[in-house]
């Protein structure tokens, strides 16, 4: 088993490609995700596709021409190539907002590879997506923004959402009644876990990643606390534009940001109640709770 | 049961909002899909949402306002409300493309509502998305472009695609693995059946809607040819967008388009497999092939 990472990046639309693959992680070019990939001047370890969207065959040691006629999509070979290679984790990035088909056909790939216990992780615009089985999702604390949670198979069971907004305690899913969406972060320590089913799981993006836990037991995927660190530092700006839209949504008017510098994990927000309108105490001169 | 159609329109993405409903129909405006309905000056027969999007309760005489914390998506809200009315037949829109999870829980919603025996269409930017439980889907001859079929259901057994490029018979599909994406319609009268479970399925936005059909016999969802002739003129253009972007993937370099007028239904292609390349017979004007 690899304790890296495999990156996979399609040829879907490119919602930021802020990835630095370290020495033993994997990455994957998936048709046109290629050129994507040359732009940014980041080493590939397998160019893969039918390269129908490219148009071209890649110059690269190492390329797998996939017929256009296949059962499997260019993501799945792509991922049974990772498998093959040994990793447990993937990264895919470009893999949604395209036609919305590939989305979907992306989405049952998380499912299944949540089925076969690897973990995968789907950057979209500006949301993560990934899917368990089976196992827990534990977030850190200090987090806000919206997370939701779906069940994949008709029904998930022993649902349990703790340290969120709204809580759940052994409760069943299912596929075609949404109760899990727009749940919400609260600053806690926090955790889905599903006791028989597969939940998909999206969460914002830039936030530092879940870890998976089974039975009190961190599954060890060889993914360290540095690397998400790194991220995390890759990401600042992507938490950054969430948070803000989330004080948009919540019709924060004015609002302060701590942004922890050094070893800081996590972007937090610190807010009050007052308001800059005209004749506001704040306009006036008046305000009296904000002034250091 | 009210023969017409339940028009819902939602705060996602606006992609086109070419409808033009009729004496029977009933037209719903979800939070800020309102204000997308008043702008088009389309008579509106409820508004429902919590309204966080819009920002303020409509003056409507017909509003129904949610609380933000609830169980439902205003979404299947306003379904529910359709159906309430009398509705079998709901046309979605605005309901993609803006956070995932809003995507992922229509999909959900198109499903709750193909088991319980409605139809649904989601009426994504190139597509639309539909799904059925139990049943066989009909689309009319002379079409071309992509066609995709997605067990929703963890199985989908007896599923038969006839009439496209990849046929199946009697098989099964899961939703853990996408065999059905990117099938191609191919000219023929085509259908995608299922015996047991629900199948999410795309096509291109633009084409004659399908017919719902039960053991020979079409479901009465008083959809009226007539209708679907509007639909087919109103979105003319999404159709001809949609068939050169499909030549453009199949790399035609040449193509003749021919627009049906009058009273035709599809929009077809025709082509031949000339190229105008530097030395081609087109270039130097020794073409035989395309000259009238």
């Amino acid at each position: 088993m690899k304790t890296g990472i495999c990156y996979i990046v399609g040829a879907g639309e490119n919602y930021g490609l802020d990835i630095r693959p370290k020495a033993g992680d994997f990455v994957i070019g998936v048709d046109a995700g290629y050129r994507l990939l040359e732009e940014k001047k980041i080493d590939i370890d397998l160019a893969i596709g039918d390269f129908d969207t490219l148009r071209y065959i890649p110059s690269h040691p190492n390329v797998i021409v996939l017929k256009p006629e296949k059962d499997d999509t260019d993501m799945l070979a792509a991922v049974r190539e990772g498998i093959h290679a040994g990793y447990e984790r993937f990264f895919i990035y470009c893999g949604t907002g395209g036609r919305t088909e590939h989305t979907i056909a992306n989405l049952q790939l998380l499912a299944d590879m949540a089925e076969k216990g690897k973990e995968g992780f789907l950057f979209d615009r500006h949301s993560v997506i990934t899917a368990i089985t089976n196992t827990t999702l534990k977030f850190p604390g200090g987090l806000s923004g919206y997370v939701s949670v779906f069940s994949h198979t008709d029904r998930s069971e022993g649902v349990y959402l703790e340290g969120l907004k709204y809580k759940l305690t052994n409760a069943v899913l299912r596929n075609s009644y949404p109760l899990g969406i727009s749940n919400e972060f609260i600053g806690e320590e926090s955790s889905v876990s599903v006791r028989n089913g597969t939940l998909l799981i999206i969460f914002p993006r830039g936030i530092p990643l879940p870890e998976r836990w089974t039975e009190n037991n961190k599954v060890d995927s060889g993914y360290g606390h540095e690397q998400a660190a790194d991220m995390v530092q890759a990401a600042d700006v992507e938490a950054i534009v969430a948070l803000l839209d989330g004080c948009t949504q919540a019709e924060d008017s004015r609002i302060q940001v701590n942004v922890v510098e050094g070893d800081g994990k996590t972007v937090s927000r610190q807010y009050h109640h007052g308001r800059c309108d005209i004749g506001s105490p704040w306009a006036c001169g008046t305000a009296f709770d904000v002034l250091e």
